[in-house]
């Protein structure tokens, strides 16, 4: 393996406000051995999720990437040499791989290595039947507990994980309104994916618009976004009505915690119920979501945006994309072929 | 009994900041005949709840209090004069209503007019058997899902309903802490009601007392007060903690809603709920709840304090003491003997 090069992304500093390139280092390493119960993988594909903001300033669900560390990112890879005899060699498998070309994974942890879905395509793998859309899945339905006839609103919703859910609610039957940001995203929600409607954030009045497309109240609110778009969300929810917190991509460039949502005092009026949950926790029942988001893509109900920038030395603008509402589904980095 | 007067608080005004006497307006008006299914009463005690000072100034879960119109409040009673064949002249009950003497309730309606348990002092009806017991009872148990071992928080936990949450909770065999205002209500808490610790937020740090108290964090935090005290417990929630919100007593009195809780998002690294109730629709099933209450209160485990307050003249001064945190524990109002 020494003969190989090992192109890294490592973590340079503590980002403030937006991710942007100089919060990383460019590095050239020797590549690994695996250690026994450990796998070698070249990365092929990597992921970009809000979540990394987070892993880069401070200790979440997962503790923080220290300075110096290679920048943590799951994505999908083939196994160059195994010391672990679940995976073998040539094999295709998804992880928490990093921002580099190979990385070594211990594998046996649920979660820290896994093989793709055979016949599957990479982009799909790591987007829809990978952790966007297992993410979609139980957010709206363990969490969000959405039946058929009920009013679904997505924030984020031209996002990855956002536009699966507004699917998936449509597919269960309900009414689907997708919040999104610019009069394109607002047009693809509508005219491609089928939503019932669907409101610019950055040119309509959020709280008017929720008013007048959800006439019966909000009865699950996916939210993707936090800050003033949850607010408004808060105030129409429904009676019973749920908030699934996935995530608050408005508030994660910000240095220090920006207002809460005042209007939370709806969760007492309306019997609300506003919840947390972790895709990792879920990961023992993959495949309660995946069968079914495979069968949703093989028939053409559920489709798959994929948003792709090629070459590792793009992943810091790659990720940075997400903060600035340019990419227009999942957003990935092709690393190799 | 048109040869009765009614003496009556009508509502004058909308309230700015804390309740005063000069929001209602004292009238003197006939008793009025009860028409087919309605039931005459006779006031005998009134019960004041934080939930009127929101039913003054806006439609909540109830329609507001109309200016003119007599002030909303539950009570116990006598029955005078009935016509409806579930309840008997002589009979005490209890109902909304209202602050007045005497008060004509269509009954049938389901909460509209009790019995009151037999046997029960009508301040423990309205206290620990009734609303208040019901509340902590089912906000605790049913949406709180408090356990055995768990920690659970409660502020305003000198009050009618946190004490009654906190006693609740440690016959459970949790771990308490209780937060309320002044060193006199702290020591009651621990020194009386044998709660694990109590934090006086008028003069101690919340947030460091609760990592104190809590060592393994808070797996249920009931929250009567909102503010800032919501979010120092936001801030030290266990693992698929829950938060029950019963009310906001530190916002009710606000012209506008004050800041949310910015730390929510700390329901979704933890996997936690935020979820609110009315105790309305928990109405059918109170037996479920008096039952083992009143098994309690008979061995002794959970004790019932009340701040009687005498005369009608008083209500308006009775409501605002719980404002103003003078009360201790459930703030009743007697009208007649």
């Amino acid at each position: 393996m020494s003969s190989l090069r090992n192109r890294q992304w490592l973590l340079a500093r503590r980002p403030t406000g937006v991710v942007s390139e100089a919060d990383f280092k460019w590095n050239e390493a020797d590549v690994p051995e695996p250690g026994e119960g450990q796998v070698l993988v070249r990365t092929l594909c990597l992921s970009c999720d809000p979540t990394q903001r987070g892993w880069m300033s401070m200790d979440t669900y997962l503790p923080k990437v220290e300075l110096g560390e290679v920048m943590r990112s799951s994505g999908a890879g083939r196994v160059v040499a195994s010391r672990h005899p679940a995976f073998a060699e040539g094999q295709l498998v998804q992880g928490l791989l990093g921002w580099q070309d190979y990385a070594v994974v211990t594998a046996g942890k649920p979660g820290a290595l896994m093989p793709l879905p055979p016949g599957v395509p990479i982009e799909t793998a790591l987007g829809a039947l990978g952790i966007t859309g297992i993410t979609a899945y139980f957010g709206l339905l363990d969490v969000g507990k959405a039946k058929a006839g009920e009013t679904v609103v997505v924030s984020g919703a031209a996002g990855a994980t956002g536009s699966m859910v507004a699917q998936i609610a449509k597919i269960l039957g309900c009414r689907v309104v997708g919040i999104a940001g610019g009069a394109d995203k607002c047009r693809y929600l509508v005219g491609e994916l089928g939503l019932d409607a669907a409101i610019d954030y950055k040119g309509e009045d959020v709280a008017a618009r929720l008013g007048e497309t959800c006439p019966k109240g909000i009865d699950v609110y996916f939210d993707n976004v936090g800050g003033e778009i949850l607010d408004a969300a808060l105030a129409k929810l429904a009676m019973r009505g749920r908030v699934v917190l996935c995530g608050a991509i408005s508030r994660y460039s910000d240095a220090a915690p920006g207002p809460g949502p005042k209007n939370y005092m709806n969760l007492l009026l309306k019997r609300g119920r506003m919840e947390g949950f972790i895709v990792l926790d879920y990961f023992p029942r993959v495949a309660e979501a995946i069968l079914p988001m495979a069968g949703w893509l093989a028939q053409g109900k559920l489709k798959d945006r994929v948003d792709v920038q090629v070459g590792l030395e793009r992943a810091p603008a790659a990720l940075a994309r997400l903060f600035t509402g340019q990419n227009e589904g999942k957003q990935l980095v092709r690393v190799a072929e």
